[in-house]
């Protein structure tokens, strides 16, 4: 709450007292300050060693501009009349502007910046801060709800400042979630300190610019940055394919650790920069990645790489080819890499001289591989040789599998087994291994150690599951049961017909499910049978949906997304679920994804429609091609669809980005009987995919129906298209639309009648 | 505010008392109920003769269901306990079931109904009410925010049911406003009576589904339904080319006046009806309509209608041709038609035989036209002769002009001046017409006779002049002024350079000019510059947006609508704007209209654009082809626009609906240099436009620029392109997508080299 007072009063609140037994001297003066007004009476007259205190409670729109002359001895304090008590809410931020300033004790949440940062150190252009320190500060989903309206969480400038211990969750707006800026003189040359900080998930954005950190941009990567990057936790950090983007000199990155994160720490621009002491925990998540190398006289010591099943530049370990004569926002080529005493346990591809094409020609040169431990308990070789790498000496090197021949005089083979330290990671039991990979020493930082005591780490998934189940006997105690659901609640129906004549709204995560499988009946009356809003994950099961009874009016919906904005990825699963007469009027569609929203999972499975006049998936409200998709994976299988007038899934990711993972789609096993035939589905296909990432098309009848069309865009996309049936159905349409990306394509056993 | 109360406290706030003096009898109760669960014990308990009296106060989320038994000597009422003080919010409506209720006095607004209908004459689909009466009841602004969530204000079911002297107004969301349902034959032949009502402005919805009232639908247009309406007032009921449908028989619409109405009372299916007294005034207001007479057996008689400029089938009186056999959904014969005595002053198009093509060939026979004053002050023939019409007899008219020879010998000419009579409306002074027209009797309503005293009959437009001027000095009073500006505030801009950190909310209607054009310049920082809130409308005139400080993102945009779902229409004007390097990254827009915003008019005048990597005008979120476009009026004039690399402006209305009038674009005197090479530019134009129903592109030079690219749909749009200079720059390219819709196109004077 803020508390409004008059200006008379003012003096009644800030208390002064002498702070004993400090190390600020005996004049500092400490001010508690209960509202904004308070707090820039109060900033006018900090001196060297006076503390402010912000009083317990909620501050609402606060632009706290923190200025004020510092020394070493003497800091300046803002802080927490309790840390964790004082939360910032609203249009809020903070600015440092000055010497020797310390911040602790904040809470951001419930708001967002109304400028482009919400921690910035500087005031402005010209009036930055220096020796200051941010710490045991939170920013927790502190998001502009205009999705793509980027900004930066924190963005360092200045020198000689340190963030360090701070808790940094649930970022899923657009832009790099924090930032080391050296776009003056007075920035390089840093010597900033980032450590001990939790970065807790952020979740898939669906486009570029959902980095974590980034260090400098391509038109400063030639200065030095100096910058110390240790003892950091990035917890899930998914925004994007970097999860560190590394644009300067010099910097360290060590001891941190990076817990089933999508993505890599990238050595993107800048040279002479130490990797060390790192572990990365894949956990064979999908699209884990581990370190990849770019530019002259990097060095990568003595870190544990396990799990990670990461492909192309995102794999677990890369090293570029580079650009002869590069531009500086190109590709510097690897010079004089340092590669040592590294372990990679179970990394699915190791990728040398990788992104080898007409332009990247340059092969890394004058670097060294040795005292590394490769061990992959399937067997099968990482490595992948994409280019000449005879300017890489392996030596001394172990690995548990046959390497091809470029690169196998660098590598004795053994079969040791693997046993878990201590320190929670495996080492081979094998002594003679013992000085092989990373060292025994490495301790992994711990969750624990990491951001503050008194804010929880916890983050919440979708799980149908989790929550108690819910018998329902009618409308209205489906309605009002949704209005209250928990978590997790599970909703299910008594045998059945249910005639909807509101739209079921889905807050949280719920789950619908017959009583007994096909004996309950949706029949829906409004244009919208569920909505979901921002939080709402649904799973169906079971249920019969019919649309004899809806309005007789053009573009129904039966599942969509809130028309507002979102800011949470969602899930969406359907399960024997029997769709049928979605046929009223024209364009009635089966589900419609909102724009700019994101699911992170949209999955129909064992299920049939049939006579519906639109489209199944709509998963195409990108118009600006700025590669901003709707959804990271789609799985369509055991399903039949029959008398489909529109596209069963249209899925549609713009643009010449390549900072994303997705979509994926998986569509197997499925019948469908003709679909995509109606006049007003624009696509001519009974499955349109632009753009798409992943297509796995496996073993599924296609008869009297459109033919599926398939555009590969950038990044080497991957299609699978085997086994499949084509009967009065034309061939698929596969354009290539930029040929030179690399997509990868296999066919086979498909055959047409 | 709604009181909670317990259940033993019930009986403490109900009121019994004797009802004397009325003629419910003296057993009669009254129950004055503060909460929806009070409403619902009392309404069990009602009897003949018994009234509900809802508390003064706001009632949040309350679902009226209005059911009883009582007769006619002894209704029961549902009042409020002071007319227009009981306000009902959130999402809440009124179903009436059962037999002589009325209802009165209650004011819905800031909320939305929940289901299809604000108010239902029926409880379900076979419980309804007759005999029932809903009367000084208020639907202010009640929209779902949904925007194409289709509902309904008012539905009538049943028999002998009124809805008299309401107050309708701001309906903005999809769905006709109020409409007579027939679905059953229970409600058929219903004598249902609509009388003095206050229809208020309905805003132009940009799409199909915007009627104020349907009586009937063509399923059961052969029925009668004997529903009178009659002494209502439509106040620029807006929202699409009907204002009235009228879909089955025998129903009589006397004594209304439709002021500044666009569209007509379309007379679409079902015959026997009479439409007279009725008073139309256009005020020469654009698309006013008048009558439009399809089917049998219609009489239309001693209506006045003027300044009407309506086209086509919009026009101020137009006669349909039919279809030999027609479906029940398409158009029947004009058959046995009475038009005598009706007046016409400066309408200007009265349609014959109109529609008139391979499918409708039916021409009107058997039908009379007579005793009609026809007088256009301009002296143009307003009649349109589109097939044969001799199956009608003109005689005794008398025009002001020469009409056509297939129909002169049934009008005489005339050349008297017109004196305005008491009742407002105007009359030939020659006496030897006295008998021809409208009579002199006849009494258009009032606005003040119509709806209830207690609620004003006020509507805001905008008006970018309204409000006072404020000076602004620098960025931190503009950003103050705006968050607290008061509807038609000018800002006035002090020379000098204004560097934007913040988006600039736009709230209401308000303009930003600079004091001297050309003195002041605006430098965004951040992706987006101005952001319309839904009910904000933004003039910029004399200021100079320069973009080189904009963050470096694919994408930003200068102007756009909140991302939120808007029901407000909107005006954006741009006069002697100078708009530069908006060159940051690629696609940097000037304006990007929301997902299903709805511009009445954008204009841009007297500016300049130079280097630009994005598009000017983005008109373009229908993605679903069901009608629904950005913008009614779209002026670009007297402009030049060097070096932009996307298109001027992309509109698009997609599907095949006739039912709007729009988008309009005047696009002239314009001069264009390197505008639409870009490769990112997908529509290959400079000026890309689909399903627009009226361009004039005149007098513009084009150099070195990408073509005019526009395709025709349906609806005869119609676009003039004459007298421009293509100099490098190819020809445009026209499609017309649906040749047989009967696009007109003017091409003249345009040269090439």
């Amino acid at each position: 709450m803020v508390l409004v007072q008059s200006k008379k009063r003012f003096l009644q609140h800030v208390l002064w007292f002498l702070l004993l037994g400090s190390t600020s001297g005996v004049n500092a003066k400490q001010w508690l300050v209960k509202t904004p007004d308070d707090y820039n009476k109060a900033i006018k007259k900090v001196e060297a060693g006076d503390r402010i205190v912000l009083a317990n409670g909620v501050w609402q729109d606060f632009e706290i501009l923190f200025k004020g002359q510092g020394t070493l001895q003497q800091p300046i304090e803002l802080t927490a009349q309790t840390k964790g008590k004082v939360i910032i809410t609203g249009q809020s931020n903070l600015r440092l502007a000055g010497e020797y300033l310390v911040v602790s004790g904040l809470v951001f949440k419930d708001g967002f910046s109304p400028t482009g940062e919400v921690i910035a150190f500087r005031q402005n252009a010209t009036i930055l801060a220096n020796h200051s320190r941010v710490t045991e500060t939170v920013i927790d989903h502190f998001n502009n709800p205009d999705k793509f309206s980027s900004d930066s969480w924190v963005l360092m400038y200045g020198q000689y400042n340190r963030f360090d211990h701070n808790h940094i969750e649930g970022k899923s707006n657009a832009g790099v979630t924090m930032a080391v800026r050296l776009n003056s003189q007075a920035s390089q040359q840093n010597h900033h300190q980032i450590d001990h900080n939790y970065f807790g998930p952020r979740p898939v954005l669906g486009s570029n610019g959902g980095e974590t950190l980034r260090i400098g941009t391509s038109h400063y990567s030639l200065s030095n940055s100096f910058t110390l990057v240790e003892n950091n936790f990035f917890d899930r950090c998914n925004g994007e394919v970097e999860i560190i983007s590394n644009k300067s000199g010099s910097n360290t990155f060590r001891n941190n650790v990076f817990f089933e994160s999508r993505g890599t720490l990238t050595l993107r621009h800048g040279s002479g920069n130490v990797v060390e002491n790192n572990v990365f925990l894949g956990n064979g998540v999908d699209h884990t990645g581990g370190i990849r190398v770019i530019n002259g006289n990097q060095t990568i010591r003595n870190n544990y790489l396990s799990g990670l099943t990461g492909t192309r530049f995102g794999a677990g370990f890369v090293v570029m080819n580079g650009v002869p004569n590069s531009k500086i926002n190109r590709y510097h080529q690897v010079d004089n890499a340092l590669i040592e005493n590294n372990t990679l346990i179970d990394v699915t591809n190791i990728n040398l001289a990788a992104g080898s094409d007409q332009e990247r020609s340059a092969v890394p040169t004058n670097s060294r591989f040795i005292n590394n431990l490769v061990i992959n308990q399937d067997k099968q070789d990482p490595f992948n040789i994409l280019d000449d790498v005879s300017g890489i000496t392996f030596s001394g090197n172990a690995t548990s599998q046959q390497t091809a021949k470029e690169i196998n005089t660098g590598f004795s083979l053994h079969n040791s087994q693997l046993e878990q330290a201590d320190n929670g990671l495996w080492y081979p039991t094998d002594p003679t291994l013992a000085e092989l990979g990373a060292s025994r020493s490495l301790l992994p930082i711990a969750k624990e150690q990491v951001g503050v005591t008194w804010y929880a780490k916890s983050n919440q998934f979708v799980d149908f599951s989790a929550g108690t189940k819910t018998t329902i006997n009618n409308v209205e105690q489906l309605v009002t049961g949704l209005k209250n659901a928990e978590r997790g609640q599970q909703f299910v129906l008594a045998d059945g017909e249910y005639s909807l004549d509101k739209i079921l709204y889905i807050n949280t995560v719920v789950s619908i499910q017959a009583a007994h499988s096909g004996q309950v009946t949706l029949l829906g009356l409004r244009p919208v049978m569920f909505e979901l809003a921002d939080g709402g994950s649904l799973k169906l099961h079971g249920v019969v949906i019919d649309g004899r009874d809806a309005v007789d009016s053009a573009g129904n919906v039966l599942i969509r997304n809130t028309k507002l904005p979102t800011l949470q990825n969602y899930t969406l699963v359907l399960d024997e679920v029997k769709v049928v007469n979605l046929d009223v009027n024209h364009s009635f569609h089966v589900f419609d994804a909102g724009y700019r929203s994101m699911a992170d999972l949209i999955s129909i499975t064992n299920s049939n429609f049939e006579n519906i006049t639109g489209d199944i998936l709509r998963l195409n409200k990108e118009q600006d091609d700025l590669g901003i998709y709707n959804a990271e994976y789609v799985v369509i299988t055991n399903s039949s669809f029959t008398q489909i007038e529109g596209v069963i899934a249209n899925i549609y990711r713009g643009g010449t980005d390549e900072s994303t993972f997705g979509p994926h789609l998986d569509f197997s096993h499925n019948k469908l009987s003709s679909v995509g035939n109606g006049k007003r589905n624009k696509s001519s296909a009974s499955l349109y995919l632009h753009g798409t990432q992943v297509n796995n098309i496996v073993a599924n009848q296609f008869e009297n129906s459109a033919p599926v069309v398939l555009e590969h865009t950038v990044g080497e996309p991957r299609t699978t298209l085997i086994n499949n049936q084509f009967s009065k159905t034309p061939e698929p349409v596969i354009k290539q639309l930029y040929p030179l990306s690399g997509a990868v394509l296999k066919m086979s056993g498909n055959t047409t009648q």
